[in-house]
């Protein structure tokens, strides 16, 4: 699973963002102590939201049992913004809702999910968002097609779900098969079931004033719900997002600004990607490159959302390998005021909020408040 | 029409942006010559695109005959970005294209425009939209209803050009009375032929990655243009969007984004509004506040364009008021390497884009290319 090799922070390569503008002050950061290989190499470009392997509960980090009272070590004044219990909070309030739900009108949620193909990660993805369903109470609804489906297979299939009056989501795992059109099969998923709210119909709403989408992206809900459920204030403060995703950056951004932060974009383009994020009060890191924020591209004080979970070689490691995120934690964590830790941050909020969306959806379909 | 009074620059009230956040330098401004009346107010908060009036010629900077030459006074270095001259290179380059596209297939693009009431204003729009029409060999259809017609009647109306192939193009005047939902009627228009861009979906598909709308609302595609006829750089470059409704602001920062600048949109809820705008290469303004964005509050060589259209009282007009745009001209114009007048700049380039907007639209449904 992890291609890529990376060496400390200080040597991390910057692409997509241009390392070749960065002020030369870089060498006073301490090299990420979280990495030791020496070799460099690019990683992913695009945020994974990989399973939590279980390993990953001995990285320091995610190992706090209280949001607001964690620190990572001596020396890192930044709370930890703990998502593995705020993700475990969330699920539970949702248990109670959806037995309520339940017991009130005799509905249970239901959540449709296609997989088309047999790659092994979307096989442990869907497996676990089946396993979060029935924890919760959701009832699950799976649908495997071999790699060779047509696109009409796949949306004939959503056409059903789509009628299906037990089904209140439907969730197309991604990425599908090369020869089929993702636009094409996601367009096909109704809007009012669409609990991934990737349609460009549900991105409008979101982007334009008075308007709500039926459903916000699960990554970037998560992102928002930390920062609510940790009191930090958005409005009137400067938010920068790193990376421009449909997935995270883009709804990400457009979060923050309805929720009045005055948002700033940075992305493989931007000539000086250090000094723009540098005013940030909030900073969410989604650009997919192990280690690129580094402890100098933070403003002191400042809460970090780091949605990156980049896969990098570790012979130390039982499975050879380990996650980082995009911001360097170590360097990070000195500076910021709040920070999320890669694994155990905004990854496992991402299926809890897919379960949110589910039965905020079933509420609006059965008009149960 | 002109229901407020202002001052000069130095004492607009900077509402709904906060004035009291400002640094204590503004003193070391001049009064912004362009307003002499010693009474402050704050002008309407939303941006209005007024037809220009024939006394508007009077204007120093709507003089200049040429975009790449003209500057405005001896000691005012800006280039003029001259929106009336480039509206007229689009128009006439819209006329060819008509004509050949009648030549060769025998179509004449189409466009209908749906009033509802008898607003002065409104009702001086669209006869202006009807005459460009005209002028380029556009065929425009008209529907007036009465003040007093239902949500029913307007859909009825659209759905009808909706299905008339000699229609490409379809608008509603906004505003609408206060009795009709915009969101219902809006979104009764087909996105075929949504040629003002407002539907959600379009918006949507402007704020996505390798999406493409089917068209880009009319004032941000001006804005757009403008710059690129001007040969400004946009890609790497710091772009400030002062605003963020849907019709203008939003847009025009999905824009600027999708053209690979990093853009901050300032809007009422920022703390220092001034300090953000400096750092921008690109400034687009568009909140409706006349004379907001003062001479410091701009870098040197920026390229600025006012979306701003305010009317302000001036007894010495033979109207009794005058349009101003929500950048201080004189002050600006002295600090920036470009920059739009007021009238003169935005203005004339919202109806060419609408005329741009049927030409695509008529082709797309043709295919003809």
């Amino acid at each position: 699973m992890a291609s890529s090799i990376l060496s400390d922070c200080s040597s991390a390569r910057l692409l997509p963002l241009r390392r070749s503008l960065l002020p030369p002050r870089a060498p006073r950061l301490r090299s990420c102590p979280a990495l030791a290989t020496p070799r460099r190499l690019l990683v992913a470009a695009r945020p994974q939201l990989l399973p939590r392997p279980r390993h990953m509960d001995s990285v320091p980090a995610a190992t706090a049992s209280s949001a607001d009272s964690a620190t990572v070590s001596a020396d890192a004044p930044a709370k930890l913004i703990d998502g593995k219990l705020v993700a475990k909070q969330v699920r539970e309030e949702i248990a109670v809702q959806v037995t309520r739900m339940k017991d009130v009108i005799g509905i249970v949620p239901g959540l449709a999910v296609i997989l088309v193909g047999s790659r092994k990660d979307s096989q442990t993805y869907v497996r676990n968002k089946k396993k979060a369903c029935e924890a919760v109470g959701i009832k699950s609804y799976e649908v495997n097609l071999p790699e060779d489906s047509s696109e009409e297979e796949v949306i004939k299939h959503i056409a059903s779900f789509n009628s299906d009056p037990s089904v209140h989501g439907i969730l197309v795992q991604l990425p599908l098969p090369r020869h089929m059109n993702d636009e094409n099969i996601l367009n096909a998923v109704s809007i009012e079931k669409d609990v991934d709210g990737f349609h460009p119909l549900n991105i409008g709403r979101l982007a334009m004033q008075g308007r709500d989408p039926f459903f916000v992206p699960c990554t970037p809900k998560g992102c928002m719900e930390l920062l609510h459920r940790h009191g930090v204030e958005i409005k009137g403060k400067r938010a920068v997002v790193i990376g421009r995703s449909n997935i995270v950056g883009t709804p990400a951004a457009l979060l923050l600004q309805k929720a009045n932060a005055t948002v700033s974009i940075v992305h493989s383009q931007t000539k000086n990607p250090e000094q723009i994020t540098r005013q940030a009060d909030i900073v969410i890191a989604a650009v997919g490159v192990a280690n690129l924020v580094r402890g100098d591209w933070i403003k002191p004080g400042a809460t970090i959302i780091d949605v990156g979970i980049n896969p990098v070689d570790d012979p130390e490691s039982p499975r050879g390998y380990r996650l980082v995120g995009d911001v360097c934690y170590e360097e990070a964590s000195k500076v910021a005021g709040a920070i999320t830790p890669v694994p155990g941050g905004v990854g496992p909020m991402t299926i809890a909020m897919l379960l949110s969306n589910t039965l905020e959806s079933a509420r609006r379909i059965h008009g149960f408040k």
